[in-house]
């Protein structure tokens, strides 16, 4: 049996409220065994964006990345967010390290093709380097992913936090035995958006498409399901969805 | 005899030329065997931090740095700088990899003690892990570091970029023979600074002395070539100041 490997990711709204982000290093510390962390950064940007009068144009729900908002997140996500998170977790004794997918060449993406939206610097991912990632890992380093990767010409793009942490856990199931941890503000994939605590604990793919058709999985949450079952097809042992504050594995909707 | 290793050191100001840039980027790709880069950014620092309302105060030419500005420092060196950079050398065909000094924890440092001025959130270099920084090279990686450092308690420090260029080249001296070129906007350590052909081919010990004495070498010049001679003293085997597209090492200021 393969060797056992964790990976976190971490939405925008926990990065930017300090003692929920300090809770969930704690835990992420705690963690036994091999591990990454894959974070967002969102709101961050978009506030930072706005003093530099800089508006965030945003299209059912994505943004649009114009080349000065490249800048922004470029700053915010490689620089500010994924910076600090490696200080704090080298105070926790995790020897980190910050990687967008230029870092080792570890994510390659091409920029999305303009259909009816024009995404502007987004970046489709082509390949992760699973070996690159596990050279550092088997070195006793724990990459830290910010959304960023690049398009081997110079260029980088801005890339969906949930993806690259699907597309990393299915890059790595070829050498471990991989559990991937959505973490985000909710307890799990809920029955009634309105009540917290109704967790559903399992999904399976057809309980998730009679969800979607009755209409109790909706929004975001359709692409995060979807790539929780593309992460499994691809030979992901687990996916969990869970509370930021409850990343023990033993949490929140399981997708396996 | 130890295997050749070369040290790049580049500047704010060429960091901010486009045209500069991708000439030093080329360059530096055309460098044969193994090879580090090191950048600044401090212009680039001070216009973002201005568009956001926040004052850049200098004592001495050095920046004094806030808590607002750390966080413009953390992003604007740490993510739009050395994030581009990274883009940039995959391109050229260099497998690069941008890392603060608390990625891997590479480099330790501690906030300066407060005497006569209060420099804020800088660090003092404390020490750097050459063996960390050799098993990323020896991988066929190229370290791209930016000038930031942390305490092991959790937070960034703002490092001055020639500082971390000459106690990274004494760490790796340890393992190689190692060259380190200070590039620059100017052709080298100048005997009259109106005149931008008078270069100083060589400079020894007493040479410095002498020039520091009689004005010939003032202002920046002078803590630069403390830097260069300190490295010298721990095993450096070669320092080179130079123009940014001159890195071949066989123009400019020689000190060895």
């Amino acid at each position: 049996m393969a060797e056992k490997l964790t990976i976190v990711k971490v939405g925008g709204a926990v990065v930017e409220n300090n003692d929920q982000l300090n809770q969930l290093l704690k835990d992420f510390s705690a963690i036994n065994g091999k591990k990454v962390l894959v974070h967002g950064g969102g709101r961050r940007a978009t506030k930072i964006a706005s003093s530099l009068g800089i508006k965030s144009k945003m299209v059912n729900g994505r943004r649009i990345t114009d080349s000065a908002m490249l800048e922004v997140v470029t700053m915010v996500y490689g620089g500010l967010v994924n910076k600090n998170l490696i200080a704090k977790l080298q105070a926790e004794g995790v020897n980190a390290i910050g990687l967008t997918g230029a870092d080792m060449n570890v994510i390659h993406s091409h920029k999305r093709p303009v259909k009816e939206v024009d995404y502007g610097f987004v970046g489709d991912v082509d390949s992760v380097d699973g070996a690159a990632l596990r050279s550092l890992i088997e070195a006793g380093i724990t990459p830290v992913m910010a959304p960023l990767t690049h398009d081997g010409k110079g260029n980088i793009l801005n890339t969906n936090a949930d993806t690259i942490a699907s597309e990393t856990a299915k890059a790595l199931a070829k050498y471990y035995d991989v559990t991937l941890i959505y973490s985000f503000e909710k307890k799990g994939v809920l029955r009634n958006p309105d009540d917290d605590e109704s967790i559903i604990s399992k999904i399976t793919r057809s309980d998730f498409k009679k969800y979607v058709s009755d209409g109790t999985v909706a929004g975001g949450m359709i692409p995060k399901l979807e790539n929780a079952f593309a992460a499994i097809d691809s030979g992901v042992k687990k996916v969990n969805i869970t509370l930021a504050t409850a990343i023990d594995g033993n949490h929140g909707t399981i997708i396996e």
